[in-house]
């Protein structure tokens, strides 16, 4: 017998996979399905356990469990037309800790267009299995697996808050503007409409588990490399600051890290003025070339990037 | 500070229901929302603790998780086209067991016309939180509202089975049909769009907290009440066998209990021809009437049906 804690949740979520059909155009291996027509549906589970940090409220981790679903929306360009919430609570909880789960899980949904459509609770240790499901509305999904050499590679944000933010909590550092990143991602289901509108990105993801691992699923997903700038890799400058006092290398907190929600996306080169004009908050952090693998470049020498620790 | 245990599941459930957006032309208080176009998406927890009797096996567990779900889709005549399973599994679970599940979910899903389109999974006690998407196709959904004075009510198969199985198990009684039931509802999804293709029903409700619950939910929310004539139910003679054995009475199994997942609905008298040209299969089991109540008719003498204790 092999127990499922032994083969590590990675490995089981690939085994999983095998189970996984792709009804519509699109399967398992994107940020989320397509089904139907032109829907879109996502599912993530968030935990008590995994993803409640010391500091965040019951609000925000209601917030952070729609928001994660949603993010998978917006890495494919769809707009979010329902949630559905399936809790499993313990029975001690304060009736007050429930409400306010459910309100921040209202509030994100409110935040990305849509609402609270249905849910269920039974008995558990404090589990919440969000489901988002969106529309298309004739759009081309944006996919992993479409980025080509002499592409840009872009983020819609700064980049590091969140791990910035976990960092200070271990180190019982004082920075809430970093803490507030983490506990109420900001899913970009605006800018992801608007980049999938664009018709110019040639793939999209979001950044979850973090840069590096999303260059690198980018770049496996698409058979390309990818060439990263480390001066053009945007962030506060608590990020700096806590990098300092902690002793974490910067480069770990903007590429190593996870739990941060803007979306990683590739484009054509010379059609970005569609981008400009749209006016889509936005930085370039590096190039598609076809070297098979994603690499940092810093003050002119280059290392491998590799997949995150989150 | 009120604990959720002490308020109980459906109370949290309806204090729940208060999030709950109706995003689209069909909010909650029916089997599953109609969002979008034409989408009806539905959320059901499924869980080692409550819902594992034992003889159950993993793949039926699996099976049961999406079973529920398809059958709130049927209830309202959607056709399935996805199903997101969302699990916390113990880390000391054999990981057969846990394919299993997935394997039994997979079935379901097939049966039902799709697949498993997207997933995740966590540490935790045993939960399934399934989603299934469905689409109407045009055809308009079936509520739990429109029941009229002058409807025949009935529903698509005999009754008390899986209430009979539950009691061999309780009582160790050996009897390999009525547990089947149990352990492996049909989600009757096939039925559902032919009853929503014929346009002569005016309710539907699945029976998954049984009978009783099913008409006194359709009395409520359609303001009628309905007869039940104790000899139309329908059953197999094993449950006649389970009720004397164990001195349940017949009624208790037949309307008293839950867990079954035949649909009942309301229909248009007069022309119920399109259902018998349809060759569905389906009996009567008693009238809509205008007093506000559902009663049993049995030998001529009338009771009160209460909510089943599901």
């Amino acid at each position: 017998m092999v127990q499922i804690g032994d083969l590590g949740e990675r490995q089981l979520i690939e085994d999983f996979k095998s189970f996984i059909r792709p009804e519509g155009r699109v399967g398992p291996g994107d940020d989320a399905a397509v089904i139907g027509k032109d829907i879109v549906v996502t599912t993530d589970v968030v935990t008590f356990e995994r993803h409640f940090p010391i500091g965040m409220t019951y609000e925000q981790f209601g917030w952070y469990a729609a928001a994660v679903n949603f993010s998978d929306l917006a890495a494919m360009g769809a707009r979010p037309i329902g949630f559905t919430a399936a809790l499993a609570l313990p029975p001690t909880l304060d009736s007050q800790n429930a409400y306010d789960i459910m309100s921040g899980i209202d509030q994100c949904a409110e935040f990305c267009g849509t609402g609270i459509v249905g849910g269920d609770t039974k008995n558990g240790p404090g589990i919440v299995a969000g489901t988002a499901i969106g529309s298309m509305d004739g759009r081309a999904p944006m996919l992993r697996s479409g980025a080509k050499p002499g592409d840009i590679v872009a983020v819609t944000g700064p980049l590091g808050g969140p791990a910035a933010g976990y960092a200070a909590i271990e180190n019982d550092l004082d920075c809430p503007e970093a803490k507030e990143t983490l506990f109420m991602p900001v899913p970009r289901v605006a800018e992801g409409m608007t980049l999938a509108e664009s018709g110019i990105v040639s793939s999209c993801i979001d950044l979850s588990d973090g840069l590096g691992t999303a260059l690198n699923t980018i770049c496996r997903a698409s058979g390309v490399g990818i060439d990263v700038e480390m001066s053009f890799l945007q962030h506060e400058s608590y990020v700096d600051e806590i990098s300092q006092k902690t002793g974490i290398p910067l480069e770990r907190l903007l590429i190593g890290w996870g739990g941060e929600y803007e979306l990683m996306f590739t484009a054509d080169p010379n059609r970005l003025k569609k981008l400009y004009d749209s006016e889509l908050e936005f930085s370039i952090i590096g190039m598609v070339n076809d070297s098979g693998k994603a690499e940092l470049v810093k003050e002119g020498k280059r290392s491998t990037i590799e997949y995150g620790e989150y």
